[in-house]
């Protein structure tokens, strides 16, 4: 269903009801632009931090304008065991409140601007009929202006006009403008002993209008209303009206109640997500992070300086969340999806191993072909992304004994996909995770290079050529980062540097502490920040296996006791010494581990890793759990046949870092020349 | 004609000669938004010199998107005694051009946007169909771009792909992309054994894409062209088609015949320009100083940071220029006017004393009927600009003897308007002075006071309640300027400030002083600037009357010797000592001018002042003469009745600040309490 400012007022209800019985939802947005950065590679680094990382969105992409805003909702009718979905295309235009509420500047970024166009996007809609929206501080503060206004008019026609000066007497007119105004008054002297009760004056420039509420303030100060009226077209011109102190005063009264409104319209889009947010319903999105950025950014509030603060306001906003291209990314679907582009996976997931969803549009509702792709429109979007999840949710119930061919949006098994946001090009960090503290890459094979401007990649590589296949991420016209095959190589390439003079190599760790020292220390982070990462290696190395046969032997015990609310990010991260290692170390010792996970094989230990991890998962978690109803809403089929297998809870953590070292064992096996891709990053941008 | 992408190519040879053929044009922009700024009060203060409110601009303004863009043209057919008019309405985007060409990031204001979609403006126009374009900079790197790239192909295929490391033997193929590697060699080996000349692969992965590349090059060095197309929907997927080494050096040419035609595609609208720019004609604009901007700054280069630089530009982009506001406010049409926006200034020129203009739409153009308004498309806003210079021209010609009907656009009576862009909501400097120095009101009336930020304007009206009617001009929370009525109160408030403690306040020249003293004095116009005016106020007073009789007794001679090139900007501002005396001084010795002004007399005295003016006027509009062919083509009629006449130069240079003095005046004269609007400065914005 289209919604525009012309069919919102009255579509708001079956959208409210549409989300109340939703069993998840799903959602897409369209931007005026991406990165309003230099360029892509600047704004996306392979080796960001999650911190720099969205910094640097913040920055270079809070700018744009979401302006087509898709819903799909999805409720699961048991009887006729499918989906029944209502999509709604939103279209999303700050148009100005009045003339004093803010007046919003958006970006736009021709190469999206062309590519929505080429899509068939209709941007008359949006900037003709797009909802309005107003974030939480722009609404309160309008509330004030209201209020501070309505106590200060008193019943008085328009005050905002009447300047200090001109009050306490006749009104200055100058020459020009004397007959002008000469004309006013004879029209409205006709009108006080006429019968008509109103009076339309031609439309005049905003000084004359002035000129008029002055010169009739002080000459008729009662039995009159003055009003300034807006045409369609904008023009505006004076209607005055014949009024006793009762009618004025009624009239006073309608415009409070007009202004009310209309303050409530102001409103706008923020209704619906506030109606999302309150519902607490699983939200799904595909590769999701900025949608859900500019989300809270244009409906919400500013986003936060410290990444800490954002995953806050986000877990209050959305406290479920989960991205179709993390889940895509990670085992088992990894093996079997080859593309994560929204268009291809939802035609590889109609695909064998996986199963059709069976889904049917709600009556009432347009029904989306996706036989005929409606690509790129945000409600068609939301609904495919709504498709995709349901079908990857499906699949992993054909692991259970028995097996099961539907599972809800309610099922344990999703949890480990929980509010982990896809992480676009970063080489070794899959997902942002929004409910617990991110992963932490030990990048010891990592050199930071400095170099004369004029350098290119090739330089690099040459430079590097005694080392074997290096991976080079810039970072600036004269830095980047180099990734070495081994770790070992690190120290050989720091000595060979040393008397350089064109160039200087820093380790990472030595550039992370040298940056830290530059950037004040206020943010949580960095307490236990990079320099002197809290886990230790050799532990992880042990437990960085992964199981491809989908282990159920391991049960997980998943702690909800609020006795750990005191300590839980510190518990976490003392875990998360364990869990995190599958990124840890690059070196060479642990060549026999890593032979057993190219293999897919899945010994015990590793099996005790899996179970590890997944004990952390749900700890991390816990946040959401503790302000949500726990899982009262879910079938007892669900809740029985999930709480005895621990399967997922690893892949979502490990998949990509796994894949990154497989490549790199292939690599050194053969002794084919390199490559310098040493990761298959989707790109989607 | 609308004119969009899809016409553009087709319709360019009847643009140029259109304007080729035309006796002038008229032109108008349409565009994203107009201030970025906090708000319009702080982008233009009442009290900006020339210098700060070009800078407010450039930093304000310039990254809206000007998306349409009006042209019509004006040719006078003698035998008809009309015009015949040609309009063009142009949609504008910069579509990027390739994948590596500049991706242009625009702002959009919501209230502008807001304003064109009421208006009915189509925004899918200019989203989908908008004409590309390059500035001369964009455009030079990218032939130089595509040069590199034709002398660095070599015929080979698409090098762009080959990274060093892989060039150099087979390619590193992950496991998962194996499969799909094979079944494209498959495919490709099916081709060169069968009879099909072509095989097109099914969409993929950029990285996908980047293998297929690699592979093909190592295995199949010759007989296959690789080539990635791209669909309408941006779907892009690879092409091989089998050739032998002939048929593929002719593809290679073929190709680079398509780049190269591609590339003047990407000039797009710039070529219009040029062509506008070339024909050297007059250039009529309604308003235009933001129009000039921004096509400056959009096809030809970045704004220059300095006025002085940009004028320089300007002239050498547009040597004629002329703004029918700046006209509209000017004498004799100022008395005349009552409201100089476009759309009322058209209407009044159709009414008494001025006559509707004759002209008739040139055949196979769209006509456009004031009646039914299109205002706010460009072509038709260019359209009634050319209308309301060619009435207020005529109007003109009812002061020759005999009284002529038809004014050209060459005719001198046009001269002193040329080159001089109205200057919005500046209370004293009625334009900027494209073509020489601007005007340097003196401002001793004005206090600079700084103010808690607590501070309102009432709080301001209240300090100076003593000093009578004030005029406040916001800077910022913490400071304005405020304008006495009366310079001798000067002192007064300064001497009664000197022990205040929560405001401070300065004379104008002391601010000015200050500010300098803190801006690097690297611009042209400090060296003469402001603490030091190079003009004695006494004279100036005597030449700051003003002819209201329109004197035809004073015969100009124009200096066009080349020989003054070496010194005119110094010789300019000596004569403007002079002729910008009417905004010098507010001092009340003058009281006995000022009364001559207000009755409109002419006194010698006065038109002795006027002659100089003009003379000085003429001489500052020297730059274009001498790179202009000299009145060649205007009809003999007119060089010989306007040589013979000196009337208008004066008026462009005085009225408004005439204007604010007369309104003074009369406060002065009259007791009444004084009002805070000493101008009427219009409101288009």
């Amino acid at each position: 269903m289209e919604v525009t400012r012309q069919n919102f007022k009255e579509t708001l209800p079956t959208i409210y009801s549409a989300i109340e019985e939703a069993d998840f939802l799903a959602i897409d947005g369209e931007f005026s632009g991406i990165s309003d950065g230099p360029s892509v590679s600047v704004l996306t680094n392979g080796l960001d931090t999650p911190e720099e990382r969205y910094v640097k969105l913040k920055k270079h992409s809070m700018e744009f304008l979401l302006f087509q805003f898709g819903l799909c909702t999805f409720r699961y009718d048991q009887t006729q065991s499918k989906y029944l979905t209502k999509s709604f295309n939103f279209y999303i235009f700050p148009k100005p409140f009045s003339r004093t509420s803010p007046d919003i500047k958006f970006i736009c970024q021709s190469s999206s601007i062309d590519f929505l166009a080429s899509q068939g996007f209709d941007f008359n809609k949006v900037f003709r009929d797009g909802i309005p929206y107003l974030n939480q501080e722009e609404e309160a503060h309008l509330r004030e202006q209201y209020e501070e206004r309505r106590s200060q008019s008193n019943g008085a026609g328009t005050p905002s006009y009447i300047s200090p000066a001109s009050a306490k007497g006749p009104v200055n007119v100058p020459e020009e403008h004397k007959d002008f105004i000469g004309r006013v008054i004879e029209k409205v002297e006709t009108l006080i002993s006429g019968s008509e009760k109103t009076v339309d004056l031609a439309p005049c420039t905003g000084f004359q209008r002035k000129l008029i509420y002055q010169t009739l303030n002080w000459r008729f100060p009662k039995g009159l209303h003055v009003e300034t009226v807006e045409t369609e077209k904008k023009e505006r011109f004076i209607q005055i009206s014949k009024v006793d102190e009762e009618e004025r005063r009624l009239r006073e009264q309608q415009k409070q109640e007009r202004e009310q409104e209309e303050l409530n319209d102001a409103v706008g889009f923020s209704r619906v997500v506030h109606a999302i947010s309150k519902s607490g319903k699983l939200v799904v999105g595909h590769n999701m992070l900025l949608d859900v950025m500019h989300t809270i950014h244009q409906f919400y509030c500013p986003l936060p300086e410290d990444l800490n603060d954002f995953k806050e306001v986000t877990m209050c906003v959305f406290p479920r969340l989960l991205d179709t291209k993390l889940m895509a990314s990670t085992q088992p679907f990894k093996d079997l999806i080859s593309n994560t582009s929204l268009a291809e996976l939802e035609r590889q997931l109609k695909e064998k191993p996986f199963k059709p969803p069976q889904v049917e549009c709600s009556e009432g509702f347009q029904s989306y072909d996706t036989a005929s792709e409606q690509l790129h429109e945000a409600g068609y979007d939301a609904y495919i992304t709504g498709l995709c999840f349901v079908s990857m949710a499906n699949y992993l119930g054909s692991f259970l004994t028995p097996p099961k061919p539907h599972i809800s949006a309610r099922s344990k098994l999703i949890e480990p996909f929980y509010n982990k946001l896809f992480l676009m090009r970063v080489l070794d960090i899959p997902y942002l995770n929004i409910s617990g503290p991110d992963l932490q890459p030990k990048r010891d094979h990592v050199l930071y290079v400095t170099f004369p401007k004029e350098w290119k990649t090739s330089d690099l590589y040459q430079l590097f050529s005694a080392f074997g296949n290096i991976q080079v991420s810039w970072i600036d016209d004269t830095s980047a980062f180099v990734s070495l095959s081994q770790t070992d190589q690190v120290q050989i390439a720091m000595n060979t540097s040393r008397y350089a003079e064109s160039y200087r190599i820093q380790t990472y760790a030595e550039y992370m502490q040298a940056k830290q020292r530059h950037t004040p220390t206020n943010r949580k982070w960095s307490e236990d920040g990079w320099a002197e990462p809290p886990y230790g290696s050799t532990a992880c190395m042990a437990t960085s296996g992964f199981s491809h046969s989908h282990s159920r032997s391991l049960t997980v015990k998943r702690s909800i006791s609020p006795a750990e609310e005191d300590g839980p990010a510190r518990y976490c991260q003392t875990e998360g010494a364990v869990t995190t290692g599958g990124w840890d170390s690059q070196g060479s010792a642990e060549k026999g581990v890593k032979k057993i996970k190219t293999d897919g094989d899945c010994t015990s230990a590793l099996g005790q890793g899996c179970g590890q991890m997944g004990a952390v998962d749900s700890r991390t978690s816990d946040g959401w759990l503790k302000t949500q109803p726990l899982q009262e809403e879910a079938g007892p089929e669900d809740t029985n046949a999930d709480m005895g297998e621990a399967w997922p809870q690893t892949s979502a953590n490990q998949s990509s870092g796994k894949k990154g070292r497989k490549h790199k064992k292939r690599k050194t096996d053969s002794s084919e020349p390199p490559s310098s891709d040493l990761f298959d990053v989707p790109q989607v941008w």
